[in-house]
């Protein structure tokens, strides 16, 4: 396990910063070059706290350590809950020198990352994620926020932290639909823009899903290096970067519908991007065959085929039409031009995207 | 009044900005090369929207032009009113291309201009400021924020606006408590860095607080260039910035003791400046002549001289613990090296403090 150690750099001229990647490296890695000043708030939740808080703790030797636990969970991902880390900094006297971490999956990242752009109008933090998703996605890339209840992420800020460190170790004791959750967006890696990757997958995805620690490495290091490169390129979403939300559109859908937390973003994200493949063959863009091979991948990865029973066209086309990527009212979509060639397009024909809901709503 | 027409820059590379100063400009000049896409929400409050709501809104010929109109005051501003901008967004649709529109005070531009950071992470915002205190402070700097119940500002967000408009005929109409608020600020930036500013106001104050159109013009251009040019140099408040803080931790203690919105912040500001001359003058930095001198120019301007009767030094030391601009829990202080010079300093003598908190509580 030992030599199962990577890095990478997100390179964003003065706000680059490192993302390293290994086994062991929670509780044994000094963090404290990475702060500024005196103070550090770590924030978590009551399912990560248990397990690693400890060792996040004295990854900090010399610094003035608080902590924040939070309630764990999606439908947490609001101002109140955003609020109690307000509340603990002021609470502890944090000045604008202090430090966060966040400490858990892609709702502590997003939240902390927020707080952390707030609180008196900035201050540094750092990411540790702990679920597959928010080590393949949410960590890298400086997007933070919450939830409004007319919309999801609606309300957030750009904010890239420090460093990110990820231990993949704390995948062995991960929950199997979390896994799967975070797999959506491993695949989506190699859809976008990465066809070897996704070959790859194809030959490593029951590693993946046993858990297999070097594949899972080695999965996390080329989405990782994958997403840093489109990020780099595309650091405010002029466009480029809105690739990324592949099946999200379709899939922040059926979030909003279901209610947050009741899909998991990743199976959101999954079933939307069978969603926007079959959008993809329909629009004479890529094959059947291309269509059902992408299929295949995203349920060998335990990911649902399809939307909640009692979603219909109307609610999805009614929840896509507050989609962030939309401009002046137009809806815009991401879509394969092949498989590993993702593009946005606003120009999608009304009776193909009718067609593929009505397919995939029971 | 044709006469006054002024335009400054405020240098910020890429983020730069005009503020255009003039009479008679709200309803006479087209906004809409300021919005970058068609839909424009207007924040304002049920003071101001029934002045000039309908002025603004025929200041975008072609957009979709939306309003939400806030209850006024400070104590407003805080998130659940903060949430209502966003209610409005969302209920309406707009996209992250739309253009936030700040019509009031320093709580609306504080309150839009943070909506408009957080919206979607982040769209462009206005500021048409129409209290004095808004127009030669708040709007010009990009500080946006609202209050926690245990600081002022303390969540919030830089972000700049695409344009300030003031327009002077605003003040004919504002109370006259108001007025000597924003003369507070306006005497500041004669204190902190323009003796030259600070000559020709002793000379102009008797016709600023009579409202006279072409000395208010003057003011408004000379304390908007002095904060421009400051604002310039350090954008963040790494440095520099921070005297323009000058009598604003002695006035956030006092605002915060009082209850938000029981003092007006700049008459807080005003008790600030004298407190923190007289603390320059026991700290051997200017005369005891200096300090009359600066007490004389702020009770003219209609400011008072104290703190609330029942603030103790007590309060004072407890609510100044939580200052943005202490690091590491130093209190650091805005004093005056001498009139016309000011710079921030860490090493009070604690002695020096306590006298000047004991001399002005009563």
């Amino acid at each position: 396990m030992s030599e199962i150690f990577r890095e990478l750099t997100v390179d964003l001229g003065e706000r680059s910063y490192p993302i390293i990647i290994g086994s062991g490296l929670l509780g044994s890695t000094d963090l404290s070059p990475y702060v500024v000043g005196s103070q550090v708030m770590i924030v978590t939740n009551d399912t990560v706290a248990p397990l690693y808080l400890d060792k996040i703790r004295s990854s900090f030797p010399g610094k003035k350590v608080d902590t924040v636990v939070l309630p764990d969970g999606e439908k947490f991902k609001d101002w109140q809950t955003l609020n109690r880390i307000f509340d603990a900094l002021l609470e502890q006297r944090h000045s604008r020198k202090t430090t966060l971490v966040a400490l858990g999956g892609g709702v502590i990242g997003d939240m902390a990352g927020f707080a952390a752009a707030c609180y008196q109008r900035g201050v540094p933090f750092i990411q540790v994620p702990t679920t597959l998703l928010s080590q393949v996605d949410s960590s890298v890339g400086g997007k933070t926020g919450i939830n409004h209840p007319l919309g999801k992420n609606m309300i957030g800020a750009f904010h890239q932290p420090q460093v990110v460190l990820i231990d993949t170790d704390t995948l062995q004791t991960l929950p199997s639909r979390e896994v799967s959750a975070g797999l959506a967006e491993v695949i989506k890696y190699g859809l976008i823009r990465d066809v070897t990757f996704l070959d790859w997958l194809e030959s490593h995805m029951d590693a993946l899903v046993g858990l297999e620690a070097g594949s899972l490495a080695e999965a996390i290091y080329r989405s990782c290096a994958c997403k840093a490169d489109v990020v780099a390129l595309d650091e405010r979403e002029g466009g480029l970067r809105a690739i990324l939300n592949l099946g999200h559109t379709f899939g922040h859908a059926i979030e909003t519908f279901a209610g947050y937390g009741t899909w998991l973003h990743g199976e959101a994200v999954g079933t939307g991007m069978i969603m926007a493949a079959d959008l993809s063959a329909r629009e004479g863009m890529i094959s059947r065959e291309d269509y059902r091979r992408i299929t295949d991948l995203i349920l060998r990865a335990g990911l649902p085929e399809r939307p909640p029973e009692k979603m219909t066209p109307q609610d999805f086309m009614r929840l896509m039409a507050v989609d962030k990527k939309n401009v002046d009212g137009a809806l815009r979509l991401v879509l394969l031009r092949e498989v590993g060639d993702a593009f946005v397009t606003a120009d999608t024909d009304s009776g193909n995207l009718a067609e593929t809901l009505g397919a995939f709503c029971h």
